[in-house]
């Protein structure tokens, strides 16, 4: 369209899994940027709209080498991403990672949770987590930004102005209730329709890769302090959509009278939260429906007053808040757009 | 927002249901036009984002009675719509109607199929059929359109190029599937989810309401023979999409030599939809997950050479080009907009 | 059939809903009972296989008043239920009450929790909590049977092992995951199909009514300390099952050298468990697919090594162990058959 | 257990498959067999419950050679089963097989269908096609039994009636919707999980595998005459159930004067199964529900008064009457025990 003239201009590496493919999509109709190249693993030499009809007007051939851009989105797998990142970091363009590979500080942890050295260590201190509510300044400016998880998104989110403020114990549960596309477009068992239909499982109990990253996070908000977090994901029968229910015992200073502290805390989290365009501190407990395909995360905070306990429950779209709408957000801060820019969709309801 | 000013106004009754719902979500991003009045049949007096926290954005009340719009869509049931409606026409303002209140020309139609008599009969041929890719002309300088019937949007488009050029048997069978947000909002045993989830069933099999609508518009394209036309829709578990299969024997003059005259005949389709912003002859057998929430209709003409038997599928967003888009979409041709402003969204897929 | 004679004669009350339609579904398998009577609250008149096509091959009609029966199941809602049955005690006949009626000892509760009178507080000393796992031996000479609520029984039977033995702090959280099926039959928008699927949500944030009966089984476990509970519920697309997450960090003393105490708090589970026909500790996280249709709940304790926090998960059908199953189940015991019979079906997979 | 001794010796091949797994839950509870041996190509030297934790109460272990047996159950695939089955024939030992291979009696088909030449064709013969229905003598006499497909099942008990009294018009339209376990436990894009979840779609439109036998089967009722059949499947976000949905004009003659012939054909299709315990000819649309996990299939006759077009619908359990279930009634027949043994199972609803 003409409209597309002397727009940023965009590549896309690996752009045939999940995550690739909603990138081309909110791509598509943002107003200021342009997609002018995408790679693929497999599927090179085929059209984008052949592999994925539903990205039917997008006129792009897969290839195996990106063209000359202005920003690149990678959204190829850990250890991958990182070696091809590193190529083209300190080059004249901007780079937004979506993998795990420049997500955490610590170059240890990847050989923890991650089973690889991390190829380009001296670009960890460079990369900026790219949570836009925590880290706003920073995105601005960098070259390189890791975009979040999708159970940290949520997770850090739902926790921060609690640890932040100091209102709860360091004892922190995570419970967390995810839709399948969280797991990509690659076969397993484990995501085969008729094992996942009509069916609930909780997984990774010996600790998930996204653990690092929330604690990570969540650490930097009470520095000095420690958290005791337990995190547990849990995979149920839809595709789309995170609901973490967080829980933690509230310091004695923080329990109201009569509401066991709620509005106090309410109001809190609605200040923390005040001039952010995509966080919601609702009045109802939330849930995925209503976030469903657009870049909102809805966030309900609420006091289990037989326990004094903090409830604090979030619901994101895994594939835009926990992924690539993050990744256009972020995209519109380092490169000066009003950052809700080709965000705007509400969730498509029912 | 300010670049709201100077907007076409816009109405909504019935805002409250899974349409009304759809509309004001497509409207919100829509750059030419502004929401202003919204109404319910319940609920009135509470915010739209209470009712529906999907639409968090939307800062307008339900109210009782209709604030002075240039376009009101009324998306009240049948009967109901009629009866607004008709008070409505003849002042300076578009009306667009969901209901299927004014898409039977033949009067007696609706004491036959929806049993009540109609209220407002001298409007019947003033209203348009709101289907573009049959009527753009007539919509275009309409003051009514009656926006077709999810059902019959899915059939008429699969089927139009083919009875239109005869190459047909007059025998037609429409195989629909459709998701359950076809239903509405309203709470029926049928509807309910423990009784939905992992079952399928036919319903309607002494006829469908939408019936006569389909009949009508296939035969006003093959003037001066008639069909012998079977529609029979089925209910699946998934909440929005229609893949309609529909069977045909081919005229003995149509079918070619080697092919069973399959090339002839998607060739026949393609120039039919060419100019079509919104139809896509595809080229292997659609998915509704491809058009989900989009308002594209996907086509694919084949021949069962065994049979001579023409097959053509088709697939909707039964909320979109099925409803609310294909409401948009006439908004446009109405109001002089182009065609496809506001609904330039691809499929939110997976 | 003919092995049906002299066989203990059973009646449903109020077979019209899920749990009293699973009801007779197992009595009509089941070698050593016959369904003679049923009723219901509507649908009087017609044919139990009218209104449930599945249960096709059940003659019987569906009445206003019981027939004269040796045992009868109550599936009536909570306050009708205990009306009725007090109608019943004393009789010569058994009652195992499926409702919440007879659950709780403390009457008061009712009055909180139920916002009702209690009709028949005299009944609440003797009716038993039928648990089997838990009750056994009063179960087998009880006259009126409270079959445990779907959350209780996963939940208990997770924590039961852990807070009897005293390996766990008091602060114990449960977050539930169940299926809509055990919101019953009865119409909500909140058990629409349109609004459950594609959607997970956290609900009765302020207390949910099987808080009390959670409470009061695994206080009885623990006398002398108290627990600081919290229970969560969230309902997830799929009809049957609950999966039940529990955590609670484990008291110093039970903290083993290498796996945190993982290998010890295993075998106690086992040791508990090892004469129980339907509960299994099981040595992978279970799913709710793995006893889908069955009487079985799997039990799968674990440790969060960094945190030394206990987490147990358990897995029920929520319409089987977790209501008609259980109450069968009771009814072998009260009858003096053996405990599995007619219990044998192996869940359905996948 | 000790009732299972003297009991026939059942062993299965390939039981790691969803066909495979249903086997081994059915014979389980099946009065009068022992399941004795169980084969895999994968899993070998793993035990049956620790690869289907649902089979928890099984206690064997996977082999790769079956031991001795009085009956062999074959759940492999095509081609490989034919292999392994012809190995068998002329021991002293009853085979069913699962598989295609020995359901065709044309040699030519199965290289035009299956695209391999069949090692055994001298059996195709000697086997007979498992329909209990249609076959019943045979079935009780045979020495290998050729199970039926899922789709021709429900597409052959559906037209059987109307093709055999010769009451319809050649040309037939099959138009089947099933679930997705049908398609077994192998991992595709086809069948992973977000591609499958809220979507629906046509496939095998050149013609499916199972299109030879459903003409095989009803050319056999209509000797003499030919169909011209189109079979066209569909792919539906549920696991278990196939709805088949046939239609075809009724032959003048048939045709009566008030009501269409409906009663008429109704009574023919009750008379054509009446003594049949596992096909009901039910008097309301049927939906897949009402069979799920069971051995029925539902038929429904009907007809279209407008086009005096036959509708017949049948809903089965693809892995029970489809597959398993059909099996085991083979089974039955064949080892002369009731036809009903271990099959009594309604479905599990909702």
């Amino acid at each position: 369209m003409s409209r597309k003239t002397q727009l940023a201009r965009i590549g896309i590496i690996n752009v045939t899994g999940y995550v690739g493919a909603e990138l081309a999509r909110l791509i598509h109709t943002h107003p200021q940027v342009q997609l002018i190249s995408v790679t693929g693993r497999s599927e090179v030499g085929k059209r984008v709209s052949d592999v994925f009809p539903h990205l039917a007007d997008i006129d792009l051939m897969i290839e195996g080498d990106l063209g000359t851009a202005d920003l690149v989105f990678s959204a190829l797998p850990h250890k991958a991403s990182s070696e091809v990142v590193s190529t083209l970091f300190g080059k004249d363009i901007k780079v937004i990672d979506l993998s795990a590979d420049f997500r955490l500080r610590d170059e240890t942890e990847y050989e923890r949770w991650y089973d690889f050295t991390h190829p380009a260590t001296q670009l960890l201190q460079k990369a900026v987590y790219g949570l836009p509510e925590l880290h706003r300044r920073e995105i601005e400016s960098a070259q390189l930004i890791a975009v979040p998880g999708c159970y940290p998104t949520g997770a850090i989110l739902a926790l921060a102005p609690a640890v932040k403020e100091g209102i709860i114990h360091p004892d922190v549960i995570i419970d967390s209730k995810s839709g399948v596309s969280g797991a990509g477009r690659s076969l397993s068992l484990g995501t085969h329709y008729s094992e996942v239909n009509e069916n609930i499982r909780a997984y990774a109990l010996e600790g998930h890769r996204h653990f690092p990253e929330i604690s990570q996070e969540l650490g930097l908000l009470c520095a000095g302090s420690s958290l005791s977090l337990t995190f547990l994901p849990h995979l149920i029968p839809m595709t789309r959509g995170i609901l973490s229910t967080c829980y933690a015992k509230l310091s004695e200073a923080n329990i109201g009278s009569g509401d066991g502290g709620e509005r106090g805390i309410r109001q809190l989290y609605q200040d923390f939260y005040k001039d952010e365009p995509f966080v919601k501190v609702v009045s109802d407990p939330p849930q995925t429906k209503q976030v469903w395909g657009s870049n909102f995360c809805f966030v309900y905070p609420t006091v289990d007053r037989r326990t004094d306990r903090l409830i604090v429950i979030s619901c994101i779209d895994n594939l835009v808040k926990g992924a690539a709408g993050q990744a256009i957000q972020d995209m519109n801060l380092v490169l000066g757009f009003p950052e809700t820019l080709g965000l705007e969709d509400l969730a498509t309801y029912p």
